[in-house]
């Protein structure tokens, strides 16, 4: 079975508490070295990968995820960062000059700074560490940037928490296969296609606990009345628009373009 | 040695020569499901897989991704999207309404579609077989989109080529760790930094081979000037921006929020 020498990549799960068991330098920079491994956008690895271990540096960091415990009791926090200002200060050392200053390139180092971050988080499974992605990173883009020193040019992109595992939750459920995946082009979905495909998903015993406890009839109320509303979804947007544009990213889509 | 348990990882080579070896069901259905293993934001998995196999459906994105042969003679092609499509049906299903139609829902279905994507790369590369990253979806996001019928709220992301391997290249050389990684806080680079880091680089004769074929002085202008030119940034960064805002993800950005 094919399935069965991937085990480890099937099995995986999003690890919230760690053990006190420390992270080796040799451990890291192995994870590290996976990390940079990965596929990039024509070689010019357009990321930064930024390593905190200092506890008084990770409680810091506390309020930008929104208390979320993992950052202070997890032995490592790491942001990956989009970044195009390593690549702009090589141009003008070798007297040339690029224009990526704008949102197609942000996506291409995002892209790359993802790649970069789950190849590093799967090396770091398979050594027996657990992660978890903390999806904030990109709500407080802004103060997290500010907090980290990240010049111009430079966007967080994902955070994780990183540790040996004192836990060992079950596996999380997802939709099914024929929800996600589309053979030869995109199938969009019909009325009884939603009914189906997110039907086992609404009957799980924690689904209905979700609806229970935020005292919602089903569970996409869950989603849109409480977790990411959309007057904080607005906001945030507005938010990341505003820093990306400081950035240095809309440039190109602020400007005419003379040429 | 801990680098020794994620060789495979450390070694792995982009391929863009594939053999006629079949890529069985059982294989294609274990990869994918790696693809959904990986963490993603909120459990709402926004993203879709499209898988193509249809020889002629491959022929008709080769000019998307401008020519590159891999489209037609690798065995798979697979395009990975950033979809709240599906969750904004479901909402609607259930009476109630989300407001993800923004960039900062874009950039959290993008980072998600990557995750996947890269989850289901390694698992392909576990299996023996190989990838390879066509950047090229995100200049001609709009066309492909077409192609693959994508409706609103639904943008390609990332593309790759899949199959078994039929070349075995030499491991590509990356930047020095101290060039991408940062410890604590982002440690800007000075001009003797920028030289250190690139120096090797520069000085490899593959770098050599690029500037004498290119004509440039160095390899920082094979980028500008050659390949990553500046008029063609900024005309795919404007389509891109045109694409996504006619997708629905700036609609927050477009209009006055009156709550």
């Amino acid at each position: 079975m094919e399935s069965q020498k991937i085990q480890s990549l099937l099995e995986r799960r999003t690890i919230r508490k760690y053990s006190d068991k420390e992270v080796s330098k040799e451990t890291l920079d192995a994870i590290l070295e996976a990390a940079i491994r990965g596929s990039n956008c024509g070689n010019m690895q357009a990321y930064s990968i930024i390593v905190t271990r200092d506890q008084k540096k990770k409680e810091g960091m506390l309020g930008f995820h929104f208390g979320q415990k993992m950052v202070v009791e997890a032995p490592i926090v790491i942001t990956v960062c989009a970044d195009l200002n390593r690549f702009h200060k090589w141009c003008l050392e070798r007297g040339t000059t690029e224009e990526y200053d704008n949102l197609l390139w942000l996506n291409i180092a995002t892209i790359d700074a993802t790649i970069a971050t789950q190849s590093l988080c799967t090396a770091a499974e398979e050594l027996g560490l657990g992660v978890c992605y903390l999806g904030t990173v990109n709500y407080m883009a802004r103060p997290i940037a500010s907090y980290l020193n990240l010049p111009k040019h430079v966007v967080p992109v994902t955070c994780i928490t990183l540790g040996y595992p004192a836990e060992n939750p079950p596996l999380t459920e997802r939709l099914p296969m024929d929800a996600v995946v589309h053979y030869e082009e995109y199938k969009d979905y019909s009325s009884e296609d939603i009914n189906n495909l997110y039907s086992d998903f609404e009957q799980l015993p924690q689904s209905k606990e979700y609806c229970r406890v935020n005292n919602q009839e089903n569970l996409a109320k869950v989603f849109t009345q409480c977790r990411y509303k959309g007057k904080d979804s607005r906001h945030f947007s507005r938010e990341y628009l505003s820093f990306i544009t400081d950035q240095g990213f809309m440039r190109n889509e602020a400007e005419e373009d003379n040429n």
